[in-house]
């Protein structure tokens, strides 16, 4: 198990979650478990460690905590299962993504199974208000994809970035912590401190994402490099830089508007990156952390919320 | 609302259940709300009136029954269109497929927010026995239906019919009414009676469906006729006909190889209607009702015992 550096204070609960993620896969037997191993392989395990941590500072912890954020690592590889599907993506964490393996079908059906394990450990928690956070999650993350999907493309290109993060990315972070805030039985003012926290965390990581995507190799990065830009999807860097490019004749636009060759697409790259729309970008992502560090004034103070803030920069200073 | 005739009785409760799934599709936005109306109109409520029924019979009823019976249909429309993505149906109860109206990402994410909406319903009951229940239900199905499609392709396929009417039909009216028996709080031998009828039903079910491809034309059928033949795929009653084929150029086995213009589907469906290979299979199906009663005698006599009775009988006549 990767573990991110100064995690080492909650290594052995997340260890234990890696059991309990062990467990699921045990369950599953060939060709199924084999299958969600290579999906939940390698991952930073970034969900698991904030619900411990958010667990720790609310005086909580222990199994319930490690079984949430087992659940929610379900989750999360369910929804990139579901997503590689929807992107076409083809490299998933440096391995090949599972519906390049298998039939889309039985890739589809995976992402239910996963679907149902997380279910299953949340039922173990005896909790039905976890139950319906989770249901709410659920809800929340699939009407706001699939408005992004069929929505107006007429929309503000910037709007319709942040809607797509807010449904992709900072909804499970945010309901996630929420979830671990429910657990621990919490306050409203806390666990609105945990939502915003995680809405703020997950903005940033996701803008850091797509800024890795231009910035980083595919050795690296584990998957495609600039695979946004050959979608043709204007991620905040890209914007950032539309916003700054004024020739007419622009390399990136080209791209975008589907002229695709390996050189023009090279061209494009080194255009943005050049053109100070990645330092952009990363300063909009440090301005969400910011958000985040205000709101863990909510919570108490303690070893875990410094760690949570600590882990918010780190996520900004991330190379994968 | 469409009823099946003899359920006048629990027509109440149904009409209760079809408020729950409207306000659902009123929670839901456009463009998403319309989408999932269509997946929703037109379905016959079999899985509901089967637990208001399982819950009268059970000395049980009201609200709770009519939560849980809304639930176990947002799973199967969820179902139905995850399912209409993997088979590439273009038609479902006489209505677009939604995955040929929005692009098949969008339909995979409704097909998950409806996931999350029954576990919404389900989390109103706060009974985390039915939360567990659930997941284990998502997870054999999917499980088995993923087994399916990478299976051994030189399986028995009686075999491989079996264990895919098990998987994708089956496990959903045995789980379902194995749920309506704990949230009657019944005893273990009357939750095994449930499953087992749920079971022989789901599979009476099934085979019936698959006479109806090769029986009815798709005015009647709401979906294009000989759909599974035309994809291949060897459903009972083709199995049947298969058992009794000699000739070595038969056009049955020409169209499951491949050869699938108009005429030879045409031939191979005629063929089939007058090999007695239709009457073979509902033989089997009806075989299935007859299990399907045996287990209802482990149920207390009552009205709604007997209309269960009534209803697998039903589902072998129908003709859509």
């Amino acid at each position: 198990m990767e573990v991110i550096p100064f995690l080492e204070a909650v290594h052995p609960e997340l260890a234990q979650v890696e059991c309990l993620l062990q467990e699921v896969l045990a369950r599953a037997a060939a060709p199924l478990g084999p299958g969600l191993g290579q999906v939940l392989a390698g991952g930073k395990r970034l969900r698991p460690a904030l619900v411990i941590l958010a667990g720790r500072a609310l005086d909580g912890g222990g199994p319930p905590f490690q079984l949430l954020a087992a659940a929610l690592d379900l989750v999360h590889a369910a929804t990139l299962i579901h997503d590689d599907i929807i992107d076409g993506a083809a490299l998933r964490r440096g391995r090949a993504a599972l519906h390049t393996l298998w039939p889309p079908a039985a890739a589809v059906l995976a992402g239910d199974y996963l679907l149902g394990e997380a279910i299953a450990l949340l039922a173990e928690l005896d909790r039905p208000c976890l139950t319906r956070a989770f249901a709410e999650l659920l809800r929340a993350a699939c009407a706001g994809e699939i408005a992004e999907i069929l929505g107006d493309a007429s929309a503000d290109p910037r709007t319709a970035y942040e809607r797509r993060c807010e449904a992709k990315t900072a909804a499970l972070f945010a309901m996630g912590l929420e979830m671990a805030g429910l657990l621990a039985a919490a306050a409203e003012p806390q666990l609105a401190a945990l939502r915003r926290y995680g809405r703020e965390f997950g903005l940033a990581y996701q803008i850091v994402d797509d800024v890795l995507d231009l910035t980083v190799g595919e050795d690296e990065l584990g998957k495609p490099a600039a695979a946004d830009l050959r979608q043709g999807l204007a991620t905040l860097p890209i914007l950032c830089y539309l916003e700054r490019a004024t020739a007419a004749e622009d390399p990136v636009r080209a791209v975008l508007a589907g002229r695709r060759d390996p050189e023009r697409v090279e061209a494009a790259v080194q255009a943005i990156r050049t053109s100070g729309a990645i330092e952009a970008a990363l300063d909009e992502a440090r301005a969400h952390v910011q958000q985040a560090q205000v709101a863990l004034m909510g919570l108490p103070e303690s070893k875990a919320r410094r760690m949570l803030g600590e882990l918010a920069v780190y996520v900004v200073q991330r190379r994968r």
